[in-house]
């Protein structure tokens, strides 16, 4: 089994979550699945000084460059991602999933058309924090039912696709067996790094066995 | 009981190993300890762009700035670190343990004191993967015991400050009872992050053992 974990930078304001991609990529290993990290190869849509919180615009940074901390060096660019050599796909959270994945309101084309041949060809999709949002922007028309914890706005926000929006705690996840997505709300409501596992690593079991 | 986990930017290549960082987090969390990141408010001495593996020589990065997305912001400038308000510290590994952390061949000043009033008082450090190399340049001459895991370069640079090098496999750790301090190899040989996250969780039981 090999999964495809999809990065867009490496920070919680401005690109991934670094908690969340690297319990993704933690649990994929402890449970004996293979996988290889992309990101778009794109420049990201802001960045922000994580210490000051403050944005920084006089130094532009790459979400591939950037996702490359992240995976050690061991990423590629999401142009040679191909659905045939994967068996499932996992999108951590971070702003950077709807802030870079996502640019004046339209998901980036790899990113739609990546999310949309998982679809179609049953291949299951992971979805943390805030990344619900943006599967459902691709395939809510689908009615497709995911969990970005409970904020009441996001999940207007999602409902307003077309897609059905499930309350969720922190350290659970939300399965649509019908469309083969799995979503967990991580940050969105966790108060520390160990929820944000125990979520996660119920995530890849789930989407392991749906990818079976 | 409250760890102090000393970080000195974020990415193998010129900051904090970013796996090594956050299995130390979650581990902590795990086992109930509280902690608190810090890093040096200083230019790191590289910036490496981690895709390319090429040096990016246009753009300096900070340390803190850069070590606050591991920290999801939470973390403090290092000069605000006082030895009462912990009961135990733990470096990360990366190359920026010692090309960070280590100036023109010297262990920066205060990283210098900060390691010496731990061992002076009796609270326990923890160091990974490259790290104890900077524990070492501080307290060989006292005689401790660390490990690296088995490279014969860097364990000979080891036993040169007058420590003693132990060999030790990725997925175990090095205790100098004696001396309060816990090692373990992680990257230096570990061939993936769950390896990395079985000797972090036994260096921070360990830490926390020696700490009580």
């Amino acid at each position: 089994m090999k999964i495809a974990v999809i990065l867009s930078g490496c920070g919680m304001m401005d690109g991934s979550e670094v908690h969340e991609s690297i319990c993704t990529l933690l649990n994929l290993d402890k449970q004996g699945i293979e996988y290889q990290c992309f990101a778009p190869n794109l420049e990201q849509a802001k960045v922000a000084n994580h210490f000051t919180h403050q944005a920084d615009t006089n130094n532009p940074r790459n979400m591939l460059v950037e996702a490359a901390r992240i995976a050690r060096g061991n990423i590629k660019d999401l142009r040679d991602f191909n659905t045939i050599d994967f068996d499932a796909v996992i999108f951590p959270g971070g702003s950077g999933a709807v802030t870079n994945l996502i640019h004046s309101g339209s998901v980036l084309p790899d990113v739609s058309k990546i999310i949309t041949d998982c679809f179609e060809s049953r291949m299951p999709i992971g979805a943390i924090c805030i990344a619900p949002m943006l599967i459902a922007q691709v395939l809510g028309s689908n009615g497709i039912t995911i969990t970005i914890g409970n904020d009441p706005k996001v999940a207007s926000a999602i409902e307003q696709t077309g897609a059905r929006h499930q309350e969720c705690t922190a350290e659970d996840i939300v399965i649509d067996p019908e469309n083969l997505i799995v979503t967990t709300p991580a940050y969105m409501l966790a108060k520390s790094i160990k929820e944000v596992d125990t979520g996660i690593s119920k995530l890849v079991r789930a989407i392991a066995k749906l990818g079976r």
